[in-house]
Parts: C-alpha cells; structure tokens; sequence
C-alpha cells in the first residue's frame, strides 16, 4: 500500500490464493444496491436537499466516533463541539484543523477506514489529511460541497442506496418521509423507525411530559396505562402507515417480563408519581420490552433491540455537549434468561421477527448463535457499533456460522448518521463477508458455487427478508 | 471444492506450506482408533445390532443440532420430532423432505460438515442431499441400511471404534453392556457412564420418585440423607464392576459447597417435603456436586462438570416434543470461586481426575486454562456442543495452550447420540488439531518432531490417561 | 525448526509474505533500549550484584508460571519450592531434574517460549532441557552463573535494559534504588513503583499493623483516617523523590467510590476495630482506589491498576508455601460502572494517566477499548499475567485497535521477577507488534510507512509519554 488513501484489495485476507477468491466474491456483488435498515439519518437532509454547510459539520462534529478520539488525546470537546446550550460553537475551521492534525489517530481505526473511502470514492481526494494541508483541503472540500452533484439527493442516487431507514420519535409526524414519497423526482425508499425509548424507560428525564404530549397526540381520553398503551399502538399504525417496518428499542439490558395488566397499570401511576424506585424503573422496562414484541406480532413491525451501552458515562461532557457525544460504554449483558418470557410467547409466533444485537461479543456464541439457530422469530443482528470493523465482523462470523448458519443473519447494518459514510461502511462489510466465505472455501468447508449463493443472500436476500422490505 | 461432499484438505489452512504440514501431521494418526469416553449412544442399540430404520431416525429426528436449524427456518416441529405423548409421529419421509429441502441451511456450520463426512464415507453417497432427490436418496439409504455391513456392530469395526463410553441412568441394570463385555464375538469396549443428574437436582421433576426408587434398588432401610447417600455410592461401585470409568455432571452452574452432615440433611428432608425454596435447590446441588468429588476421590471414578445450558428454553416446544429437542440455550458461567470448595479439599487428590467443560468460552483462557495449569486434579475438557466446530476449537486451542500447554487436555469427547457421525466428529478434531500444531511449527513455537509426540499424546495418550482406559 | 532453541523467525506469521514484512518491522526497533515501566525484580539484585545462586534458584522456583504446570503434572511443590517457614528447602538440583525432565510441558505455552530464548541468548546453550542432561546442564549453567558477565549489572547493560521499574512497600526506604542513582558506575534507571495495597485492602491480614507502621513512620500524630491519609500521601512523595513514576493497586474488583470523608473514616474505624462485614471491607478499598486516583491527580504518579485475580485460590498451598506459587485464578471483572466515579472526576484531569489492566479478555474490546477511546486519562494496559502470550497478544490488538488505534497502548509491561526474562518478553511483545502491524499493510489496512512509525511508538514513544519516562 502506498499513501494513497485505499487499495483495491482493502481488508482481504493477504493469503494471494484466498484473496483471489474474495476479490471474485466481492465483484459478485458490487452492483447491487445498498438496503439500510436501520441508521440515523435525518429524513429531513434528503427532503430539503440542501448543500452540507462544510467539511467539518459533515465529517468531523456528528460523527461519534471520530469526536471522541480526538478528544482521548487531548483536544478539549468545546474545540470539537458545541455547548448544549448553543451558546458557544467552535469554527469550523478549527474543528477541521484539530481532526487534519489528530489524522494519525485513526490508523488501524473503523473510522479511519470508512473516512479514507469517503476521501477517495465520495470527494475523489488523492491524499489524507494533515496538518499541513488542513486548510487547503477545507477550502477544496468546501467548494465541492457547494456543487449539484455534492447534493443530499444526487449522493443517494450516485450511492446506489435503494432503501434508507431512518429512526424517529414516535410523535414524529413524519412529514419529510412523506414528502419524499409522494415526490415524483425521488426515487429512494425512506422509510421511518419507530423508536419509543423515551416513552418507555422511566428514568428518562422527559417520560411524564413525553406520556402526556403521546397521549393528548393520538387523543386518549386520559393518561391511564391503558390509554398509554393505545396511544403506543395508534402511533405504531401511523408509523406503519408512513412505511415503517421496523420499530427500534434502545434498552439498558434485555430484560423481559409480562406483567399482569392491574400490576403494569401500577407501576405506570409510580412512575407518573415519580416515587419508582430503579428496581421498578427496570420492572416497567422489562414490561414494556415485551408489550413491544407482543405490538410486532399482533401490528408485524420488525423488532430490533439493542441493550448493553452505558450512555453518557462522563456526566460532566454530557452536562456541557449532551448526549451521543461518545461516551457511551458497553458492558456485559445476557440475553438467555432475559429474553426468555417474550421467546416462551411469541419465539414461533407467525410471520414475527426479532433482530438482537449485542456490545458484548460473549453472547455471539453463547448466546445468540443458539437462539438464533432455534427460534424462526429470532435474526442475528449484525455487528453492531464499536464491533462494526472488520477484525470484529471476522470474529462475529466465526462465533455464530459454526452454530446458526448463514441464513439466520440479519444483514448488514449501518446505524449511522453519518451520511457520506454509508458506502464506506457497506463496502467494508462485503469486503469482509467475502473474505471470511474466501476462507470458507478455501478450507473446503463451503462449495465455491455456493459462496457466490450466500454472498447475493448475505448482502441482499437477508435484509430484504429479515426487514421485510 | 467442486460440489462433491468433501476433499481431502477439508478444514485444513489455506497457507500451502502450513497445510503440508497439518496434512502430514494428520496422516501420522491417521490409523489411531476412536477413543470415545463421553457420549449419549445407547449400549441397545449395539447389543441388539438391528438395522437401522430408516435415514430419517438415524440422520434428523434424534439429532438436536440438525433438528434446531430446521426449527429455527420455519419448519414445524411437528414435521420433524413425534409428540411427547407419541401420539402424532411424523412420516420418515416427511421427515427426510423437509431435511433434504432445507440442506443449503447448514453451510458452514459443524452438523453441515459431520453430515457430508457420514454421506462420503459411511454411505459412499457423491452429492449432497437436495430437494430433487430427496426421495431417491431415501430408498437408496433405506436399502443400505438394510445390509449386513450397516448394522451398529459392523460400523463400529469399521469406524475402528475402540472405546465407546455411553450415558446412563444410575439404576440402569447394565444388562446391554455386560451382555457386549461377555460376547466373544464383539471386540470393543462399551462402557457405561454413571450420570446422577435427576437423582441429585431437586428441582428435576422426578427427584422424589427416584430417590424412593434408588433407595429401594440397593436395599437401604430407608430414604433418609444417609440412605440416599449409601445408595448413590452403592450403585457407583456397580457402575465400576460393570466398566464405568467415569461420572458425569450435567449441572445447572458449576457450584460447589461442603455442607455438614446435618445441614445436608435438613435440606434434603425439606427437598423431600416439597418446600424447598430456589436457593435451598441451589444449594443442594452445589453440596452434592461436591459429595460427588468425594465419591470420585474415594472409588477413582473420572468426573466430568457439564454446566451452564438452560435446558428446555421454549417450554411450549418441551410440553409438546419434550427435553433434548434443540432449545437449551447457554449463559455466562464462572469456576474460579464455584468450583474451589472442592478444589480446595479435593485438587491435589491422588488419582483424583476432574474434567471440566463449558459452553460460555470466555472461561477458556481466563479460568479453566489457571485452573487445569495449577491443579493436577483438572483437566480441559475438550470444547463441547456448540464449540465442538472448527473455528471454536481453533479458539479453544489458541485461548488455553499458552497458559497450560498441551498436556491438560482431556482429548476429544463427541459427545453425541447420533452414532455415525462418531467418525466425523473425530476426524474433524483431529485435523483442527493438526491445523494447530502446523500453525506452531510453522512460527517456530514448537519442533516439528514435538508437533508428532504432540499430535499422537493429543489424539490417543491424552484420552487414555485422563479417562483411565 | 530444527531441534535447536530458537528460530530467527520465531512468533512471526507463516504466510512469506506477512512475514517479511514482519520481520522488516522487528528490524527496525532491534536496537531500541527495553523500557520496563512495571515488574518485580529486586533492587536489591542489581544494588548487590552478587552472583545468581545456582540455576533452579534462577529460572525455576521464583517463577510460578514454571512452578505451576510442574505442580499440574503432579510434581509436589515441596519439591519445587521451601515451605513456607523455610524449615525444609529441596535441594537445587532435585528441583533443577523434576524441570529438565518435565521440559516437554512447556510446549506452546508462552513460558516456554520465554526459557528457549534465554537458555540461547542468556546462556549460550544450544539444545533444550531434558532428563538425561538436566545434571550436565545444572553445572554447565552453575559455572556460567560465577562469571562476572552474568553478575545482574552485567546483563542489565547486556540485556539493553534503560529503565526498570521495581515494585516496593510503601514503608520501604529505597535505600538500594538511591544506591544504585547515586553509584557512577551504574548506568540504568531503576525506579522504585509504589505498591499500597497491604495498606488498603482491610481483610490483608497485617493490614492493623500495617496502618500502625505507616502513621508512625511519617510521624503522624494518631492512627486516625485523617493521618492515615496524611501517611499514605507523605510516603508517594518520598517514592517521588526517589525516582517513582508510577502507584500500582492489585486490587480485587476496579470498584471505586467517592464517600465523604466522615463515612470513610467511619469505616476506618471499624476497620480498625476488626468487625468491618464484607460488604465495608469492600466498599473501603473501593474508597481508597477513589483516594489514590485523587493523589495521582494532586502527585502525578501514572496509576496502574490490576484487578480481578482470585489470590491464593488453593490455601493448603498458601499454607505451606505462601502466595505467589502459581495459585492465583482469574475471574470475571466489569470496569465500565465501577471505575465511572472516578473517572466522572478524574477522566479529563489533567495529566492524570490511568493504566488499566485485565485478566478477563473480554473487557477489552468491550470496555477498554472505549474507555481509552474516549477518556484523555485512559490507557490500554498491555495484555497481562496469562494474557502476555503470542496468541493473547494478537487477540488484544485485534480487539482493541479497531475502537481505540494505537496511540492508546500504555506500552509492553513484563510485570515480571524473572529478571533474565526480561528481553525474551519484551522480544515476544515486539515480534507480536510487528506480525500484526505486517497483516495490518498486507490488508491496505495501514500504510507500510506508516507501519515503522507506529511500531517506533509502540516500542519506544508510547511507554515513555505513558509513564511519564
């Protein structure tokens, strides 16, 4: 590899007989479009498509991922971010500067990776940042961004994205997906997620406002448990309505429990009182979590879940920045026990789909191979956040294949708000899907002739028919 | 690979130069017979000698791992297993569609692989199973197992089979081994393997009736804790006079406690009495798995530690089809304090052999690995159920080998009911294995003179002296 | 490999072309100096420069990675090491025979690794141990030990060594540290590393006696909390004043806690009464691990912490031979709640540099790598104790890089006694480095330029800037 940003036998195994064959899978599937069934992007970029303001703002302060290494090695956030309170804003310029510098910081990084790509493939660059160059390429960047064909639409369609779900509040009135529907001169699907975290956990610090504002929304008569319920249901519909086929859960640990109706309603009038202790805070969660697949089953959203991160660890840059400003840390979860009351009901329940995903890289095997590998509900959620990179999707895959096989695998997906990032990161994972079926082969564990069958199915067969697109 | 069933490189690495050396290293024990000391094949079934059914009882119905993956990709139960009651048994061709339809399923998994082993080598089939010939290949096996040279006594010859450990209820007479050890015409070894599981979990749903029956069985004047005691050691020293070398432990965690006399005792009368409370079950468990090691210590029996499985996840799947059906699910377990009372008393014990397992890997490197390297009492067993593939027990290898070298390893254990796929489990062990030890060589870590002494003490001196055959 | 000791290839991958690019890499680091920021050599050793005794009393007692696996294969440790009130010592070359004769148990195993690379380029052996040569080699090794080229400072210079870091009791007077900074003859640093731990954790057994000592040896008025606390802090800057860059807490969980200093003295004084309950023993010393963050704040000692090692697990053992004799399991730990109340406080402080050490790997990608990702005051311990092998190596890298990079790694650490040790550890880490940096360019993963930059750092910049060198 010279210093140019990417090589076209990026992340393939070095062995020159394994990597033929991966190169070969690979082109299999390179014209086929990208499916993103579960991300944050705003649904709103791609309405207004207006230009992005600049480089920085673009690549740099909404990416997590990169903020929060530079921060590990010394810049001060206030350089990366703004103040919660919109009060103070660093200059984009500066922000842009501080990330040329840190470049070398991300050697050996998923971000690292993904924004190289993005340099090469989305801003046709020819080097990699640094200091020296840091306002030059500003100023290059920024005028590219300016051009027609920098658009949020014109990327879309130069990307080959046929699907894009984004992830929305459930009192979102989804306007901005709607109108992109209905626009004759768009022709991507993006589709809403419901994602009704904060209604759900009580220790969210908007819960009761947030039970009045969905209940008063859908027009309940009061804010009983069981108008909160219904208001959960009718906005699920408006969701469905609007073309959602998945709704999202956010949760602290997988936790399930079915509570009786009268015990659930007690419960909800604690929180509304505001005197539940945690213990109860993750009864009601738990509670909640399986109303939720008991709502998948009887209105057929795909359920995601995602436990296991530990948000805004430093509360002193969550006071200053707010959330998603990359101090979220996982920890050790268990799904066995945990999911166990929503599996004994609804794990054979008809046409129900439910993708697990996991910070803890212990449950692949343990855990999810094998639920994955009995219950026709359950699907392999892909590797997921910090395990997004390429040494990780390898382990990821020789955990789970052993036991559940190709088929049970969700499909790629990116979670990104990252827009320009959504290529990068697709790409990555084919390029690793074709390395670990490469090896499979060459180890004669797979046909060839079936390597290219499961590759088409990994990359579009699975979230087609996981996420019932 | 073209599409014939296996080649013969089949799970060894890509690298030529290593796989030359894992080929050699293979080929060196390639006349080794099969030491199997752990596993669920009924003594019947080979004193009987009948033929087999049909292919659909051999291959799918008792096999947990092929019947799961079928489960989990939507065909019913129903289809594959009888009900529990037997009234409902599903056709063995039916059986046999559904299987042969489902066939691209197990890509890359461990049942996949031992699968297309048994089709080349135990029924000389050259393509794999498939919807177009499903029936074709159903006459064509059922013809075979017709034959002379299918029968159970034939294949274990051929499968140059020379110890076969099987699982057995402690008050099981023996008759089936006895009548093999006497036989002058049967050549190996079937030994029966004591496993108390449902006389000492109080939770078992028998546990009351057994201990009356077990009592009763070796003429104890009574169903007191002393009585139930004498009883399970009387019927180990008749597990011993007919072969036993070993006593399994299927256990919920690896928990282990010493209990007085008395304490043991008030628990097992309130167990008797049907009060027993969640913990007073834990604890009993955990005293009785550690009067087990005392037994073990005192009359030489192997013992063997199964944790950490939640049997019987889906229990409407177990009120229909019953236990073993494909949904016990792992969760995280820990030894390091569990298991020290016992190690405490009993570790540095002369002869005293202590196998212990797991499904939850992180315990590989972290504890088993200090364990087995401190205690001559422990021993790794082998990787087990779901990590008994490919990849898992290339981990396995990677993750205790440093710490505890080659020499605590208990050797392979198949650990399967499904009796021809005994070969293939063990061929596939010991070419990972070689794959190892090529590895080493390969980074100068170990001789390739050692990587010999290594792969033969792995594949027969390993199981012998750990298993006293 | 032949039969010989060692390879030049050792530790680097099979694939030639990984390979050359590996061995490339090493090259280029071969002649930086070790820098040893954590161990457990005695100052003493150098100070004196006596000769080593004899060769079991170097390479086997004081190791308890040899003495364990000699315990596993059934060599009585009365055998191995003095009992614990020194009453009967086995003789040297009854300990030297049961290790040449047991020699074949350390294949594969990092030990071993470690022995080869000593016996060849310590002491100029040319074949490996084994029964028939264990007395020829005993005397061969005795002879060589009397030379003044083996004396300790010697192949201190020899081994390349530029900084050493002891580890001392608070109480110590570094009487031998000072001798050695003011000798002109001697050219290393050798730095003492202050070690509390007898000081903190209240269920130590002279932990009373402890707090006694220590308030009288800085002169405190009392043995309240408040002077204990005083004591602690005089005795850091003493260690301060004498070299000590570094505090190291081999505590049993990385709890921490803030509590006020009325609880905390509140639980001192129980303490010190000896009726503290479990549950206020730990919550002490996750009080004092808080204290000791603050002071490394407030005294700019880097902190290191190692946690999650069950001490002693076999007390017949401790019993006749004391601790450190190849007894201590590890066991599963969790980081992400229990060091937050530090780092809430202390995450950003600046100059604050925080190690974190694991036993359990699969705090690594899923916690570790976050933490030191996003906290300017974390870094990436290096892979310890049963971790710091070739395969565990890879591992770490592999699950830490794609979240944290490199910049994050506190640098290797040999946390060893085994003072002739100490380059073949340090040459493994390197080889280790350098084999996955070569598979990070032969994926176009990072750049081969880059590549000699951050194996330069990872050898020499990232131990020097991380323990303030």
């Amino acid at each position: 590899m010279s210093d140019s940003l990417t090589h076209p036998d990026r992340l393939l195994p070095a062995d020159p007989g394994v990597r033929r064959l991966a190169r070969s899978l690979l082109g299999a599937v390179e014209n086929l479009p990208i499916l993103s069934p579960h991300g944050h992007v705003d649904a709103r970029l791609l309405r207004e498509n207006s230009p992005f303001p600049d480089p920085a703002a673009l690549l740099v302060s909404p990416d997590h991922y990169v903020v929060r290494l530079l921060h590990a090695s010394g810049v001060p956030l206030s350089n990366l971010l703004p103040s919660q309170d919109g009060s103070r804003v660093p200059g984009s310029r500066t922000v842009w500067r501080e990330f040329c510098t840190a470049w070398p910081l991300f050697d050996g990084t998923a971000s690292g990776h993904w924004l190289r790509d993005q340099f090469q493939f989305v801003f046709g660059l020819s080097q990699p940042p640094s200091a020296g160059i840091a306002d030059a390429l500003y100023d290059e960047l920024s005028a590219k961004l300016q051009a027609e064909s920098f658009r949020p639409r014109q990327l879309f369609k130069d990307f080959n994205i046929e699907v894009l779900a984004t992830t929305d509040d459930p009192l979102d009135d989804l306007s901005h997906h709607n109108a992109l529907a209905v626009d004759p001169t768009f022709h991507g699907r993006v589709l809403p997620t419901f994602r009704p975290d904060a209604y759900i956990n009580i220790a969210h610090p908007g819960w009761a406002e947030n039970v009045d504002r969905l209940t008063a929304a859908t027009g309940e008569p009061d804010t009983s448990y069981r108008s909160y319920i219904h208001a959960l249901e009718a906005r699920r519909r408006y969701f469905i309505d609007h073309g959602a086929v998945s709704a999202d859960h956010g949760v602290r640990t997988p936790a399930t429990i079915k509570l009786e109706e009268t015990e659930a309603a007690h419960l909800f009038e604690t929180a509304r009182a505001g005197t539940a202790t945690s213990a109860e805070r993750d009864a009601f969660e738990a509670h909640m979590l399986y109303q939720m697949g008991r709502m998948s089953v009887e209105d057929g959203l795909v359920m995601t879940v995602h436990p296991g991160s530990f948000r805004n660890h430093h509360h002193p840059t969550f006071e200053a920045h707010g959330a998603d400003t990359g101090h979220d840390i996982p920890f050790a979860i268990s799904y066995t026990e945990a999911i166990r009351p929503l599996l004994q009901d609804f794990g054979t329940a008809k046409d129900f789909h439910l993708v697990l995903f996991t910070l803890d890289e212990t449950v692949f095997s343990r855990e999810l191979a094998p639920l994955a590998g009995f219950y026709p509900a359950v699907y392999l959620g892909a590797p997921w956040w910090f395990l997004d990179a390429p040494d990780a999707m390898q382990r990821f895959r020789s955990a789970v294949t052993e036991t559940a096989g190709f088929s049970r695998f969700s499909g790629f997906i990116d979670d990104t708000r990252a827009f320009c990032s959504i290529p990068a990161r697709h790409e990555a994972s084919r390029r690793v899907e074709a390395s670990f079926l490469a090896r499979m082969v060459a180890e004669h564990r797979v046909t060839e002739n079936r390597a290219y069958e499961i590759m088409f199915d990994t990359v579009d067969t699975s979230p087609r028919r996981t996420f019932k697109l």
